[in-house]
């Protein structure tokens, strides 16, 4: 072995990630998640950012989510197939890469399915601390399906939520949830309409799944001061709020040009004005300016909140001595001879080693 | 487990992939993938098909390159970083993801540095057949890096090529390349120049590596009856033919948008003539029409050709009983109760299992 540069990468499979989470904690991991993407959010300039690529199908879509700054590349691959809790399985599922820019290697492959559902939430509250009222107590969760309990979590560890109003139209849903927030704290009213839902909260976030255009809330339900923690529109064809509600509120976006295209503003003309949250982070912009105004984050999930996770994952991940290293991309005896390697098999059988270890 | 979809991928590591190649023979897997590229590209019109994302650093570009047709989705992850070789790293490294678009699960991870080579040799072979002389027996190759010997064996076992007249700024490369094809019963001769490999060869094919614009090949060079086999030139800013000899040339592409971006023809209007491959293989567009004219194939890497190869990897892993399955998505007990997972270490335990195994 010639080579100077390591050729394996970190891999974290999903019960490694679930055994991750659960030594650091739900909450500890979204408040930590959150940090990164605020962090990242105020160096939003110094990303190389795109639109998603997504190929859709009458199931569902699979979405590519690349980003890279001066020294890491990150990209997520994740779908959204509606009607897969019937297979047996999630709705979304996820995993991605790190790697290093100067090079190519790709440093850690990882689980993102739970990932996607930490890092949604930490977004969702990162906006939210920006945009809702400070005296925000109460919360709608409408639509009680695999996000939910992260928002839950995420809303009373970041914001102060002691309340949640629920609903959802299949009520199992929100048994399960009620029955996985027991021991949290937090209160709780299941509701019989989205209405009912909306009622006096402060915060209304939805995170309805069905790849339609739904009008799950509209501007009759709104109340002055309101905060909509927009979640499950995402996708074209796919969204969740009435157009006139959106008109008469102040939207913010992740990516503005990817929003246009997937968020609930695609109801809207292209020229539709909305703030990029960066803006509000940064202090280039203003949030939320009086105690009245109805704020909308209109979130589509943007490919630097993955950028973020995956670093706090793969910094959680050696700290915890987790993961095991894969050979995904070949240890060359010579890098220069690809085809000398296929005729060197004990050359080649000398990567197999794996084993805890770290990023180097 | 209530999971009625599998929820294991089926994982092919690099020493994994070199044993598969092994096994089968680097002629055999090269021939095999160039049926599987002739066979896709004659259903071009089915696949959701989109120029690959790449994000460009001063060192070396990262790319993605999704593709679907209505059962199957794929994509590649691959770097193009031409002074990784003094770091030990290969210039170009890979892998990839075969999924099912019926629910996003991903079926298959994979390696591809390896496969890579091997693809891009069997594209040239399928591009070559249908524009090449059928009497070409002798073929220039200017860069003889770690693609040299992949397109010698492919030239050889499709296109029935002889004789090889060898070029390398690096005389390491050449000896490289020469050593590795002993056995093959290839002639060969050693060139000292660009202008003296090309003379007299029925087919020229340039590899070049270097991320700059060049001019490997000028319209002096060029005989009656040559066909250019240009597969260096893939990167904007990266261009190995002299603009003149592509206007005096029939070229072919393999997905227009891409290329134009890409391709040796990013030096010449949007609207230069050009035919893409597919076109001709479907007998919709006449290939080379007769023995003096000059064809170039200028081949970027488009991806579907890795959907064929990945394909064919998947095939012969689980004939051959290689490979085994990982947990890069949780199995959950109950799909719509992810964060319940998170607190059920037994259920997500019960998923370590690994072992060879088939695509379901």
């Amino acid at each position: 072995m010639h080579a100077t540069a390591p050729t394996s990468t970190l891999y974290l499979s999903a019960p490694v990630m679930a055994e991750l989470i659960g030594r650091k904690g739900v909450g500890q991991c979204i408040a930590s998640i959150a940090a990164c993407i605020h962090e990242d959010f105020l160096r939003w300039p110094q990303f190389e950012k795109s639109a998603r690529t997504a190929n859709h199908s009458s199931e569902g879509v699979i979405e590519l989510m690349p980003i890279s700054d001066a020294t890491t590349y990150t990209f997520k691959y994740v779908n959204g197939h509606p009607r897969n809790t019937r297979l047996g399985l999630p709705t979304v599922m996820a995993f991605g890469v790190l790697a290093d820019v100067a090079t190519g290697m790709p440093q850690l492959l990882s689980e993102l399915t739970y990932t996607t559902a930490l890092r949604t939430a930490a977004m969702s509250a990162v906006a939210a601390r920006a945009l809702a009222r400070p005296d925000s107590r109460v919360m709608a969760i409408v639509g009680n399906g695999a996000q939910s309990e992260f928002q839950a979590l995420a809303f009373q560890h970041l914001l102060g939520i002691t309340t949640l109003r629920l609903f959802d139209i299949d009520p199992a849903a929100t048994a399960k949830l009620v029955a996985n927030l027991e021991g949290t704290g937090l209160q709780w009213m299941a509701c019989t309409s989205v209405a009912e839902a909306v009622r006096g909260a402060d915060i209304v976030t939805t995170l309805t799944a069905d790849k339609a255009r739904a009008t799950i809330v509209t501007p009759a339900m709104v109340e002055p001061g309101m905060h909509l923690n927009a979640v499950g529109g995402d996708c074209p064809g796919k969204t969740e709020l009435h157009a006139d509600l959106l008109r008469q509120a102040s939207v913010f976006v992740e990516y503005a040009p990817q929003t246009r295209v997937e968020g609930d503003i695609q109801q809207l003309p292209a020229d539709f004005g909305v703030t990029e949250l960066w803006q509000v982070l940064a202090g280039h912009q203003p949030g939320r300016t009086h105690a009245a105004q109805v704020t909308v984050f209109d979130s589509v999930g943007f490919a630097l909140e993955d950028f973020s996770a995956l670093r706090y994952m793969r910094d959680a991940a050696i700290e915890l001595g987790l993961g095991e290293r894969i050979a995904l991309i070949p240890a060359l005896a010579d890098p220069k001879n690809l085809f000398g390697a296929l005729h060197q098999p004990a050359a080649t059988a000398s990567q197999r080693v794996t084993g805890p270890g770290a990023v180097a």
